[in-house]
């Protein structure tokens, strides 16, 4: 009998790997493959950037709380924080959907409204895609192309001992959207009478139906001149990418508590579930911050925007990757992010 | 209440148009935008091509008869022959894939083996994706990356008056490779005892279960200094493409039956089932061959190429679409291709 083993015993991290690990590249303007935010193609001196996502309904959105526009919306918006991730800016899009017959054509005007908005707000074009039936679900899958100067894109994998870790904005609001509107939800399954109780949680519930990429930060690297030494997006929480980065890096690092942005509406919103407002930051998922690196004489340059915390700093592999509690304990970082694949 | 119109009314190409007509482009580097085989963007003087394909199990393909491995070189094909029919040599390939539990990581790896089977034959590298678990059924979605010297490459609407038009390869084959597929697999259905008799059916099943993508023919265009006026690949059947070119190019056209080009393996198992061997060229889809058209000054050339047909020319668009049968008779064309939207 042949073989079988489950692939929730790799995890998604561990499945990509294991299936890419062989492959070896043929075209010189291949400059970076598979495990990255996006990949880089090289165009003459510019380079072009590559990142694609697959959205599946039931997994990635519940069409009960989450309107057609936000996600036509949202589905560019995962994508184009790749981008940003990269430190490259956006150009072009390309939408595929498998819609079942369920759908009918307002509904689709409705989600490609949410597209165009992106598009608009963020001067990327949409040039292709591809429409299909499916049996079963709503199918999204979007690519995004960006374009960035020579050796300005910025890996996962270049972070260097003594780096400031930042990130933008702030974090754990979208898990705590979905948790609210999971609850609601729930009640509203048991008894349809009862209508959502939203009421004072706009910013929770924004931060997951209506996020935003990051583009004014890769901005004000350009203008203030500073290339971060690593970087990727948060979209599995913060201990999971700041995990991929010192991995990626071969380094450790050293994060503090007390230096994780939460916003006010996020804190409040999770003491009212009983939830540690850090946990959510640091396992929460769906941000789209960003996290980077950047050399300790860059310190100046970073605390001039107010958007961006420093939370802690990169340190030898020996030293591990910890965690500074507010009462000054010491715990070792481990990924809890959301895994698709369990 | 709000109204409702079922997305059938419009069929795939209908929707396309309808969703995607009131979009600006922002950005001089787009070249083609929605409408062709894949977009074309501006890199400094050369081109990049993209297109991207959404295979959804149940819609494109029954893993009752498609092995995994084979499942993953078609998925590459597809999209490279897409590549191709820009005139373009594709260089980069993302594949993201959703899966159900019911997937072992084996199972996977055969899938992956095709891909890159695909990838070493076309010299094309892998270069990301994303990984995902689904609900139900088997989601891949890939996304290819050509280029092409500027202003080489070819559209869908730049056809003229007196063109030969072209096709490579033979049509017809996979369309009787699936419908022997289909037969074999109800009556495997129905009593699970009979095995599938697929005896003497290699060439159809082939065509079905591995179709190639037309590198060769794109290397013949550059040895012999020839630019089709315009090209499209054959996914759908020969009359619906030929209608693609028409309506985009805005001209008429007159195909003849005996010039279409059908391999003698076609011809009987299109007997042996009843079905009229024309009808299948014109009607049956995924035979991943190129129509393209030509200035009538390059004929020397093109019959230099004996896997390249002529099948028919270019005429005003006030002459119609015309289909010349063996005996003579005129029919109007019609697509009666396949439509994943019906």
């Amino acid at each position: 009998m042949p073989e079988r083993t489950e692939i929730s015993t790799l995890g998604e991290f561990g499945l990509i790997d294991h299936l890419t690990k062989n492959f070896e590249l043929h075209n010189a303007s291949t400059i970076v493959g598979v495990g990255d935010d996006a990949a880089v193609i090289d165009h003459f001196g510019k380079q072009t950037v590559i990142t694609t996502d697959l959205l599946l309904e039931g997994i990635h959105f519940d069409l009960m709380y989450m309107p057609l526009k936000h996600l036509g919306y949202k589905s560019v918006i995962v994508n184009l924080s790749d981008v940003y991730a990269m430190n490259a800016t956006p150009t072009q899009l390309t939408v595929s959907i498998g819609i079942s017959n369920r759908f009918s054509v307002e509904s689709l005007n409705e989600f490609y409204e949410g597209i165009y908005a992106a598009c608009e707000k963020y001067n990327v074009d949409l040039i292709g895609g591809d429409t299909s039936s499916s049996q079963k679900g709503f199918v999204i899958s979007v690519t995004a192309i960006g374009e960035v100067a020579a050796d300005k894109f910025v890996k996962r994998s270049t972070a260097n001992k003594g780096d400031l870790i930042c990130v933008s904005g702030d974090l754990g609001g979208a898990f705590l959207g979905l948790t609210l509107l999971e609850r609601e939800k729930n009640i509203y399954l048991e008894n349809p009478k009862i209508q959502p109780d939203l009421e004072g949680e706009d910013f929770i519930v924004g931060r997951l139906l209506k996020p935003e990429a990051r583009k004014d930060i890769i901005e004000f690297f350009d203008q203030q001149k500073l290339l971060p030494t690593a970087m990727m997006d948060i979209s599995d929480g913060l201990s999971s990418e700041v995990l991929h980065i010192c991995n990626q890096s071969n380094v450790g690092c050293v994060l503090y508590e007390n230096k994780i942005p939460i916003a006010e509406e996020t804190r409040s919103a999770a003491f009212k579930f009983n939830l540690d407002p850090t946990v959510c930051a640091l396992n929460g998922g769906e941000d789209y911050e960003l996290i980077f690196t950047v050399k300790q004489e860059d310190y100046e340059k970073i605390i001039s925007n107010e958007k961006i915390s420093i939370v802690g700093y990169i340190k030898d592999i020996e030293e591990g990757r910890k965690f500074i509690s507010k009462g000054g304990n010491s715990f070792d970082i481990t990924a809890q992010g959301w895994n698709a694949l369990k």
